[in-house]
């Protein structure tokens, strides 16, 4: 039986001694200089410029942080190249000793959720994922079977509850029977959680709840005391260390924070201005990391964290 | 300036004079037994025995409805060799004249949205898809973008409304301002598709309702008298030709109805036991196809549709 999601969360996390999630999205133009493809409209050759991108912004991390968080859509919008190299990176994080969260946002009901389920999570199956990002539109049963298979696999979910777009607000905000539609969600999530609960107190099953909306944070800890939440928004989306401080539980545990683009193009960020050459780019993703960490440990009980 | 989605889909079921949308879903332990792969435990023999069967199917419905709808899932879940034979089986489909609705219930915010549109939808993708099931979850701005590319490239997309699965009503259901949270979402698919209408008097935006709930398909086609449906849960799950009826307009226009098992593995029907040898599997896809098409031009106004 592979070990429980949550509780190797929880020791990665604690060996690294804080909660962030690198976020892998590569966008051609945004590339640094060397890595740009020759023909930015031929697939297989961007796809080869995002393996070797991101082997070198995982590279860069893989000393630092618990976990990684590849953005299918960036790889898949290249076709099969794209998917093949999506692939690789997996499993170049995961021999580089990082957890791998695949954010594909995927739901569906019945066999298909469990072929979505088998195809993408646990060492053996051909994605390899050691979690994913599900939608919970369809409902309850469409998210049984993504539950059943990433628990026999030692896997984990985060079912999108409250996420960081204004337009989050569109369907996830409307109030019925006097709780929020997201608040529904979350009480679905938590208690799979309890359902699936591990040793270190959290479930197989966790939350995205965006960083954009702290009140809500505090609101979504309090009732899903057994979930681990993914919180997306920090860094380019506006977040701070303050505003994410109430995701985590008093030993520094339960979130893990995500940020994008102000660490793997961290090359390009204006207030890193003239301290990098256009060469030294894993340098400035190291030094991004390195911020982030210092700014959420010191703002967040994350700063409990023991350091390995 | 590609030729608007939702008046080629009018074109094409009336050239077929059929609503018929067969479901591409190849599950190995159910594919003929002379298509079996030699190791079902190897992805890319899978893959292959995928491939030539999907091929088969097209070619047995082909000449005789007007769009086939590939389910993602099945083929992702082998990685890469199962991602590469279902650009194939797309790329197959659309030579023989055929539609092709991608069942991947995508959904994404920004430029994420915007590389899950551009890399499947239109001719010039990778994917090269006629349209793309979305998830509503994450807002009006997560559809925005789908909106725009699809728009751009005479491609569809259809908004996941209400759907046929028990659970359908966990969260759809729910009650908020006097309303289901569905008919919030139906509300926004109309106004998306009156913003995108064709000279067929349909949207670029479909809607997916379940053929399960016959009178919540009345409602919500008064609801978005401008979108086109995509009903699921014909045959298989239950619905039938009355069950569906109100899905269409007067003229027979409006809807495609579903059916995935009852065509594809019509070898293994029991009502057809006896009927066709292991190796006529291709004659009982067909057979399957005609009986569904003569049940709906007999139960439902797609019986108006002029026969080519």
């Amino acid at each position: 039986m592979p070990t429980h999601f949550a509780d190797r969360l929880a020791a990665a996390v604690r060996t690294k001694g804080n909660p962030v999630l690198v976020g892998l999205d590569p966008r051609v133009e945004q590339l640094p200089d060397a890595l740009k493809p020759s023909d930015p409209t031929e697939p297989a050759s961007v796809a080869a410029a995002y393996g070797e991108f991101c082997r070198g912004v995982i590279d860069a991390v893989a000393p630092l942080v618990a976990i990684v968080k590849p953005q299918s859509a960036f790889f898949e919008a290249l076709g099969r190249s794209g998917v093949a190299i999506l692939l690789e990176v997996i499993g170049y994080a995961r021999s580089r000793g990082l957890l791998v969260l695949l954010d594909a946002k995927r739901g569906d009901i019945g066999s298909t959720a469990e072929a979505y389920a088998a195809g993408m999570l646990g060492e053996r199956s051909p994605w390899g994922a050691d979690a994913l990002t599900v939608n919970p539109y369809l409902g309850d049963d469409s998210l049984a079977p993504f539950v059943s298979t990433a628990k026999d696999r030692g896997a984990g979910l985060f079912v999108l509850v409250k996420t960081s777009n204004p337009g989050g607000k569109t369907f996830q905000d409307l109030t019925a029977d006097g709780q929020t539609v997201y608040r529904h969600v979350a009480t679905l999530v938590e208690s799979l959680a309890v359902d699936t609960v591990g040793s270190c107190g959290y479930g197989t099953v966790g939350a995205v709840v965006g960083a954009t909306y702290p009140e809500q944070l505090a609101e979504l800890r309090a009732a899903m005391p057994h979930s681990w939440f993914l919180v997306p928004g920090y860094g380019s989306q506006g977040g701070a260390a303050a505003d994410v401080a109430a995701a985590f539980d008093a030993s520094g545990l339960g979130a893990i924070i995500n940020s994008s683009r102000a660490i793997i193009f961290a090359h390009a960020r204006k207030d890193y201005a003239g301290r990098f050459t256009p060469g030294q780019w894993q340098q400035a993703v190291e030094a991004a990391t390195r911020e982030m960490i210092d700014e959420l440990r010191a703002g967040t009980t994350a700063g409990k964290l023991r350091q390995a």
